[in-house]
């Protein structure tokens, strides 16, 4: 990136004015200017040009004293799903699938080697972390990337492993590429991914697959639950089927959207 | 704005920049290089090098003919949700009503003379437009911003009366200030919201208010259902109870937060 930063094609001040946005977060809600250019990186007379603006648009507010974001900046991320036929879709099936299996359920996309939520139905809590819309994980160790790498063809595969930062996240997650290679394998083989406690100890989930018009893998869904309330065979016995069913249901119907 | 516009506080290529964001939706979520000029109004050359930037960034993709927004813009979007401890306390107490009510139900803040959504679930669609979080209807006409707006302090409401441009969706919707008032004192004192087919002919819905920890009303909730399906007696008798029951273990959960 930096060549191209350097260059006469990248406009520094949108990098930095979106960083500025980037700069807000669940334990940085309200922030000073000193505290905004800290976090965004910029100086401080940029930062106060950039959160000038971003007022004037109605997506800062300031009340004398401290800048937070204004419900308007869900439009820049919502540009994205309103784009996308597919949250639409998921959603209902989604709803559905909680309900039948009184568990946390999800939809995700793969980007680069990130999973990235695009819809969920939150039961209770079971992450250490929480779990939005635009929540990005490392594909290699969760349910829905490996099944999302699993379906690539095997280029791309071979690039995602290399470029994934390989971490033991838990006394479990696999970092062999030649383990993962081989679990991917058995993954695409059986067409749905189960991943133990490898992103987050005692966080199991199972994950099938999406498929477009075109037969490709476009997205994952998942069911997670916690290795003390549920068995890996009630996961696998009990959950399983439904989500494939549900997974099936979501492909019928985006080959009528 | 024009005059901060011009001003060297303001900082323009952030404002264009968001606005080639801005260019894509659901009916244009790939477009060409003069598509995104046309639609964000700016001159193809400076299109061009905000798309590189996003593209550099990671937020754009470019197929060689087209360019598309990626997942990684909803981390926009999502640091306001994310700076907001209140759509992750509401999304299960709205999972359990629709359960209870066998209705889609929302929870929406105001945002100037609109309301905003922060959280939804969609059981059937009744509304002729999508609705997702982040979308935005005139407050004066929906039953959540009617009971945002009745929350007001009168100055304030009297501001956002003036600023709203009262406008008549439907055959049935209250646009003159003075009818608008009386029903805004009306909802002050009931503590609920109705709006039966303003926005939109055969929707109705029903509002509660939500309170921060310092007593202010802060966001609302509803349950919404179609006039063909539900009588406003069934509305205000079944689902209302409900929806109030729900609003008040939000305001205790928020006051534990």
């Amino acid at each position: 990136m930096s060549e191209i930063a350097d260059s006469g094609d990248f406009v520094q001040s949108l990098a930095r004015g979106l960083a500025v946005i980037r700069a807000f977060d669940g334990e940085h809600a309200e922030l000073s200017l000193s505290d905004v250019a800290r976090r965004a990186d910029v100086p401080r007379a940029a930062a106060r040009r950039f959160l000038r603006t971003l007022e004037t648009l109605g997506y800062v507010r300031f009340d004398g004293k401290l800048f937070a974001l204004t419900p308007r900046v869900l439009e820049l991320g919502f540009s994205y799903l309103s784009a996308l036929s597919l949250p639409e879709v998921v959603q209902p099936h989604l709803e559905r699938l909680s309900r039948e299996v009184d568990e946390s359920v999800s939809a995700a996309v793969l980007d680069g080697t990130d999973i990235v939520y695009i819809a969920r139905v939150p039961t209770r809590r079971i992450m250490s972390v929480r779990i939005t819309i635009g929540t990005r994980f490392p594909a290699y160790a969760t349910s829905m990337g490996r099944m999302l790498l699993a379906a690539l063809p095997d280029a791309a595969r071979e690039q995602a492993i290399a470029a994934a930062a390989l971490e033991q996240l838990t006394g479990r997650t696999l970092t062999e590429p030649a383990a993962l290679r081989a679990e991917l394998d058995r993954v695409r083989a059986q067409g749905w991914a189960l991943v133990d406690g490898e992103l987050e100890p005692g966080l199991r989930s199972v994950a099938a697959p999406v498929h477009g018009r075109d037969g490709a893998v476009i997205a994952a869904l998942n069911v997670s639950t916690s290795a003390t309330r549920d068995t890996i065979e009630h996961l696998t016995e009990a959950h399983l089927p439904k989500l494939l069913a549900t997974a099936s249901a979501v492909d019928a119907e985006l080959r009528l959207v």
